[in-house]
């Protein structure tokens, strides 16, 4: 088990069970297996020894802390990893061993177990955000008419709807969505190069008994089968030191922590006592302090924010990575790997958080309209700028409308030059947020 | 000027002039002259005052360097260069200078401008990758059948050809051209929100005019007439706190840093004094030390690298940004202007450089023989274990070459069991290599 | 001009100048002139020579834009700039041009340099630190009474003082000043290696003279004579791969950052439009906004926040730099200059930013103590449990007062069985506040 | 177990014992028992109660799994901690569980433990430090006299002795112990603040029985005592919002993990296999790659760089959550806890595998010179323009140099105009090489 422990975002989210060490070791194997089967899918390796490579190739067939223990003799945990593999085939069948691994490298089982991993993270990932984004459509759907006070630089500026507000949450969402969907859709490659990208080992075997064979074509074939075998993609080339598809993994993880890390600072200051537009859903036992019974802290959206802060740091590291030395580096290939697992974690644990924070967000309709009222008719002063502008001139109107706005008392009805004081009232300024509401909507219904 | 003094990468790429303060300022006034031709072909501002708007809008009529001084007093350049542009517009025509920002906010323009800024740095980075391009793909060809070491961990692994290698650097070089070219191509949106997104103060100015219009029709045609003024893209809705499009950038800019790095680094790693197998083009008066006269420093190379690794930590600050609370946030905005100029300029300042090296670099395909030769037989004892895996099994195979390769004098011959020493010669053992680098090729064709 | 244009918290900054390519080139000419005098005063260069060289070391003397650009030709601008001094020399007095950078190497120069650049940075900062400390022991003075909301996660906790708010910045400051204060004092060292740290170009002119002498002993002179020249620290070897003065001055600014990030943050937060408990000094024309006429933006806040969002990361180029192989890293040593120098303008920027809000900071205790009473009793729940626990047991009190204070209306006199109800009133229950700021008051005086 | 699985650098490493779940609850437990024993020296908790509070804080007696899980209720693990040992000590006698986290806050828990953990996992860095500072200085003793080619950007520069590079890394060793040595020295400070920082809970429960107490008296004891309790350091203020131990632990984790990564970068290039100047030092089993039986890679350097790659980004993270607003932050706190734990397991890791690589390496003096040999003359290349200056002047010198070394052959002797050939001799020209070696030294000897 890696807990939560210090981590707590992660906890109970779906993507843990795919992340843990018993989930990196079974991808490994699923690699190892796979591999065995394209080989006996070419005729390079007898199908019985595919069969039982597979058969096999269980996790829990495997001390992983042993396994953990020895990664650190060759710097990482394949190698050790095959040794008992063969260990397990051996014991079923001392010939199905041989064919174990062959042709292949390290990098070859790890990329491509990191792969799946991806994968099998970022499915649920998606279901989670798509709950998110259900969730943020009714919001914005339900309150294309709720006005509230748009706040910039943390002051009231004009009004808007909170639906409009929930929109943009919704967009992020889906960018976030379509992101990794375009991942999941051909952007996680399997790897296959052997010892240093040439595929010479897995060619040799195909030598050993047709001389005159293709290599290029083996090679090709190889690894469309192999990617075939495993629901990969096929890359141009061994990307041992052409870490494209890694950048893209961190681009698209950035770019979801961002998405959800903007939501839930949203709901930390709506939340805040003295706006309280807002409030986590109240579930018994949550959201409690130590030491304050009566507190109720929004928990969920500090949980998302715990991880906004952390992701954009850990996929600097990813970027880093890409600068690897010759066929393999020495180091920079054995850094990714836990920043990659830490990011994929987080992600996952903060779009679980992201859901349940969505679907149970308690709007308050009532008190984001006292509020604004409360700047009386300050949020409108844009627009009384722009209906004396005719009259006074852009500048005479916005310094005349400044004028009664800094006052004391900052009471623009002084400022109304006989024009109509419907003018001033804060429903009435809305500009296109509610047709942007629906915008986002129709955009939101064809994302699917 | 902003000078390359610390930052020599940058010294002469044509990215220079697209990210200078005049860059800048040119392109925050297009988009305020956009706005008003815009706005004039929708009929709310006299096309005659967006003739003068958009006459007045050139740099050279401001005095940047007070602009500089005044961006403090809004935390933000754009109100000080709102008020300079209405004073330019009035010396021509006081009635003109009453259109200049009609509605307008410091966002939409800094944002728009920025994003015209990227364009016109990322036309010349795509001019210089193709260039990259072109040259990595001559390499690749010519030394198709360039044998050389591969090396993984820093140690002689198996035989390779060059012409890998350089198909390697062409693919990385590729991914980073597709990735921006996708952003090109539609990925930088304009920005048009007004005050907080809900585009109320352009609404108005139409409002005063015809009360009966359709505040969200008109919003929306606005926004696209301003998107085609610029020829950039247009949002799902403002994207004041939505930050995917500075994530994009952020991806594709880290992504071309890499792949820019992996060639430059593997360049030092190959042109070090005890490989020399790849050298930078002779130039007179580069490369020298202050020190030494018989130095000749990879000077290229190593302004590439002072590129990639810095940033990672660079585009780690874009999207830390991109967690930006209510309609407009206290200071994310604002830290992502220099990190992003900062950023351009650096990949900017590499793709050039890279453009250089990749055309002058010298390759000396006998030294990558001789570096070879040096290990003798030991980079196919991966082959040699192979071949005895039938009489020997895998195990003993393994064993014994790793036997005869680590004892002294590491000679393979003891190991052959009567194998035809011919199985020794690395120029036999390449794998797929060269049909990987026609692959390579194949699909750099296909790319354009 | 390196301008501010889009980094405009440094507008106007004391630091500025210290860190202009003017400055530094200055530096890197101190650099050279100290190195002159300190070999005439060990004999290995004419008296007349080093005061001819002295001379002709002033930056107005050279084309910085030309140094610019040729800093390319050797990666460093160095290199140009030693030709350029030699031929400035050469003017006066050709003889004296011979005894130009003798021995030396670029790194010594640049690195001895960025090392000036760093002190003359530092101690406006200090300055401008000890000002901020000054404001905020007034501050904290002034309120050691003033009661507020003690927030927690966004939420109402326990009342407290703002005395003790402002005591927080205070020590936060005062750390910052004291880590930047030990570098000024023994933490920036000279760099006096030659070529590759041997000092070998040193030596060979003094073995010209007089072949029997001691390099060791000439050396270590030659290294605390230079030191003494420029007022720096002597070093025990060394450090062009030994980076441990770079980690330093990233460690200071990025803890400065931070403190001040944290006062930043805290401003705005008490500065939003529903709390009002703080404002930002009013200033005429400052704060504005483009669109509305009404906005008092907290830009001082802004722009130190822009400051603390970038620096953590531009401090991790730093550290990674560190990582530098050989005698002198093909990439790592030229990524550090334009991070250092960023960092070191935004720190510069900020602490000045950070004197004129905290002098100007404006604090409403009546607004605080009204936003406390908003709350109620609930802010004494705490206090309501210890008092019920001796008769209801800790779980008890705990769940008697949890259950009024999460009751509808969420009036704790209901739960106070009995007890006295002035208990109650949050003004009574400040804990160790008032105590704790007098601490921090008397830290502040010993820390002079 | 939180296994080193994607991270091998860490196992094995004696730091991970004091950074598993079990050790950081430990951690927490310890502060809970020592804030009762505390409180009881002060006399407003019961002896008894303290006793069997402080024999009931054992992690061996809690559920670690269901903690992490219920740490996600309150976004903290404390708050479920406190309940289990409340029950756990109600078990043993339920009038010292009413004096369970009396007065206390989660923070003052966590940061106090986290202070711990760092106490803990710090003092075994420093023996591997030790360890390895030990065995490098060793290395630049034996080798004060061994003569190798000093390389800049990758080239052949002048002539050095290994004993100077390894007197380098000792150097950067001893510089990141000092810091480490400080923070264990008064650096590690307990929290306690209660609630909100104004140890209100705390007083409360002394007021309850001496209503006359002076609470800033009472404050600063109870404060005292817990530290002496803990050895830890008394702090100025509590630092719930103040992290400056945060910030100097990063700085002081960041600096080890350069000074490291500086010395496993040189061993990997070093150990090239074309330079092959050193070598890790071999034990069976280890530095096998899975497809290559001859392959011995340098896996302990490897595993550092692993680190080195990491921390810079990690330590960000820290100093990015030192901008905490209010009282407590709502997510800035709760993302220092796993990178902190991060850091200090791969810094704790590097530094054991360093003192390993230390003690072990093998240095090859003939392939040192051998590969300077290679480079015949060109070395000394800036001895010979020193000795040419007389005649030729520094310009003259320095093109009649350059050009016999640029020339095809590149052979000095061509230049020597005279000069005794002798001086083209590498081992002739080592400056202060052997001195500084000694200089570094004695630094060693007297930082103990």
């Amino acid at each position: 088990m890696d807990s939560a422990l210090l981590s707590p975002v992660r906890a109970g989210a779906p993507t843990e069970g795919a992340l843990s060490d018993a989930a990196w070791v079974q991808a490994m194997l699923d690699a190892e297996a796979a591999l065995a089967r394209a080989q006996a899918r070419l005729g390079t390796v007898p199908e019985g020894a595919a069969r039982t490579i597979s058969a096999c190739a269980r996790a829990d067939r495997f001390d992983l802390a042993a396994l953990a223990e020895r990664a650190r003799e060759a710097a990482n945990p394949v190698v050790a990893l095959v040794e008992e593999l063969t260990a397990v085939v051996a014991a079923e069948d001392p010939r199905a061993a041989e064919y174990v691994h062959r042709g292949s490298t390290s990098q070859d089982i790890l990329d491509t177990g990191a792969m799946l991993v991806a994968r099998r993270t970022l499915e649920p990932v998606v279901a989670d955000l798509d709950r998110t984004a259900a969730a943020l459509a009714g919001h914005a759907e339900r309150h294309r008419g709720t006005v509230m006070a748009a706040r910039t630089l943390g002051q009231h500026a004009v009004p808007t709807v909170f639906g409009l507000r929930a929109a943009g949450w919704l967009t992020g969402v889906l960018d976030a969505r379509r992101r990794i969907a375009a991942l999941l859709d051909g952007g996680l490659p399997v790897q296959l190069g052997g010892a240093a990208g040439t595929l010479a080992g897995y060619v040799e075997y195909l030598r050993l008994e047709s001389p005159a064979a293709d290599p290029g074509a083996y090679a090709e074939r190889l690894t469309q089968t192999f990617a075939a075998e495993l629901g990969l993609a096929v890359p141009v080339l061994p990307w041992h030191t052409l870490r494209t598809p890694l950048g893209d993994l961190a681009a698209a993880l950035a770019g979801t922590a961002g998405a959800l890390g903007k939501f839930a600072l949203d709901v930390q200051t709506l939340a805040r006592t003295e706006l309280a537009e807002v409030a986590e859903p109240a579930v018994a036992g949550r959201g409690r302090s130590s030491a304050m019974p009566q507190k109720r802290n929004p928990v969920l959206a500090t949980l998302i924010r715990s991880v906004s802060l952390q992701v954009p740091s850990l996929v600097a590291v990813l970027y880093q990575c890409a600068v690897a030395e010759d066929e393999r580096p020495a180091g920079a290939w054995h850094a990714e790997w836990q920043p990659l697992r830490e990011t994929l974690r987080l992600v996952g644990g903060a779009a679980h958080t992201a859901a349940e924070l969505a679907e149970g967000l308690v709007v308050d309709a009532a008190r984001m309209r006292e509020n604004l009222a409360h700047s009386g008719s300050l949020p409108v002063a844009e627009r009384l700028a722009a209906a004396l502008t005719p009259a006074l001139g852009r500048a005479g109107a916005q310094s005349a409308v400044r004028e009664a706005a800094l006052a004391p008392g900052a009471d623009l009805t002084t400022a109304l030059h006989g024009l109509d004081p419907r003018l001033l009232e804060p429903e009435g300024y809305l500009g296109a947020a509610p047709a942007l509401v629906d915008r986002a909507l129709r955009h939101y219904r064809h994302s699917y």
